[in-house]
């Protein structure tokens, strides 16, 4: 069962974080650390977990990626949240860091996650050697300036743009921005593996872009109070959306058919997938 | 000679950045990325290649560690730079990232440059599996909560901390704030043959406190216009350094006396570490 399974991968993921920054007690800012990566869906996480059992590997090995993922989110999250970024007070119903400390405290937050997350992936309890040299550069480019990154700085960009973005260059700007971080760890399993990803990939790129599609239409549609983050930012930045684009009931359409194609991507997996079956269903029917 | 190897080390370097920038064309903010990694001593890098050819690796794979150190610390010096931390102008006789640009580009250059250097380490070019896993999680190490992330948080903290530091909190700043990338640089070489760290870390520890002290003297002596950054910055805050606890003279003799024990941990590699040894000299004499 999905629901379970996602609260599973949360407490573990939890607990982890809790052991790993248990080590840092003398750092000034581990509190943040620890804030910034509390609550949250755990989606990112639950996939690397789901995507290693799925090859066999179990937790053990499984979640030091699956925290790394989350620590490289998180981070994403308090940079992006930052004044002279998107400017966010609210964050899974919190204040966010900068708000609760300081900008400077932040950037450094962020900053000791982002390097935490290549830690997560190296150390010797991820595997042999080349799953985990695997599975650090992969992280890299998925996180760096052709992947995460490149998001954020088209994003960035287009808010200074003379015209809305075209159809094309939001699915561009969002592959990177969300796209590549779940399409890591989706792919995460087969790695540890040391299998072939292209299915996880498939299913992933289709999940990624149906994930955006949901939170543009949860940002029209969705309440405050349960999304966790302010809402209706992009109709009243005049940013163009999926929605803004395609029109509401369209959105729908499209997110079902990639949830659809997601699920399709699995075939090779059998019934051992369903799981992730039911992970792309909620993806396009959650409230937060 | 170190001059020659110095230069011809910053000219690979500076190469190496060329190729791989011109594959990030289409990036928004890889201007700034290229900014910000030119200039500079490059002495993290130098270290790198040097202390690989001293356990004979050449530069065709020395080279990525080397431009990953080099892309690292550029990250560390574009945040660091920012209003909300040190909050400089001038850095390496240009205006900072953030002056040229804007907060927000700076956020994402600097993170794109801390998401290269795990690429750079972790590509195949570097060497074998374990050599690149190795070199990911030591740089992880170095960069985040522990090494170079500990020190700016403690220099964060130290601002608004009610008694200025003492000797042995000072040590421990630097330690993390300059001393944890220099030798994770030094130590490359040996990592890259798969060869004991140890002497290259005694030589690191001694020459990156030596380099601290050399900084606190130029703070105070130098010239802004040799250094190409803004000096007398820690006496206006009323900042406790090496020069201020120690006194001018004695400062001196500690980064004389690091030196010689820096040169004296270089013994087991004979005549073939001179190079590094006039490194060492060299920190200490630097006027930028």
């Amino acid at each position: 069962m999905f629901t379970t399974q996602l609260t599973e991968a949360a407490q573990r993921i939890e607990a982890q974080f809790a052991t790993v920054l248990a080590g840092l007690e003398q750092v000034p800012i581990v509190q943040g650390m620890g804030y910034a990566t509390e609550g949250g869906k755990r989606l990112r996480g639950f996939l690397v977990l789901e995507s290693a059992r799925l090859h066999g590997i179990g937790p053990d090995r499984a979640i030091w990626p699956a925290s790394a993922i989350e620590a490289l989110h998180a981070y994403s999250l308090v940079h992006d949240d930052l004044p002279c970024m998107d400017d966010d007070d609210l964050r899974r119903g919190r204040p966010t860091v900068h708000v609760k400390w300081d900008d400077g405290t932040a950037v450094l937050v962020g900053d000791a996650l982002h390097s935490l997350a290549f830690e997560l992936v190296a150390r010797p309890e991820t595997g042999p050697a080349p799953v985990r040299a695997d599975l650090a550069l992969s992280l890299a480019q998925a996180a760096g300036a052709r992947g995460m990154v490149l998001g954020q700085a088209l994003d960035m960009a287009a808010e200074t743009a003379d015209a809305p973005l075209t159809l094309a260059q939001i699915t561009a700007l969002q592959a990177g921005k969300t796209g590549a971080l779940i399409e890591w760890a989706a792919c995460a399993g087969a790695r540890l593996a040391e299998a072939d990803t292209t299915p996880l990939s498939r299913y992933a790129q289709a999940l990624g872009l149906a994930f955006q599609i949901a939170d543009d239409i949860l940002d029209v549609e969705g309440d405050a109070t349960k999304a966790g983050k302010r809402l209706q930012k992009d109709a009243e930045a005049g940013k163009a959306t999926f929605v803004s684009l395609l029109g509401l009931a369209a959105a729908k359409r499209r997110a079902s058919e990639l949830v659809e194609q997601a699920c399709a991507a699995l075939d090779p997996y059998g019934t051992g997938a369903e799981t992730l079956r039911e992970a792309a269903q909620f993806v396009i029917a959650r409230d937060n």
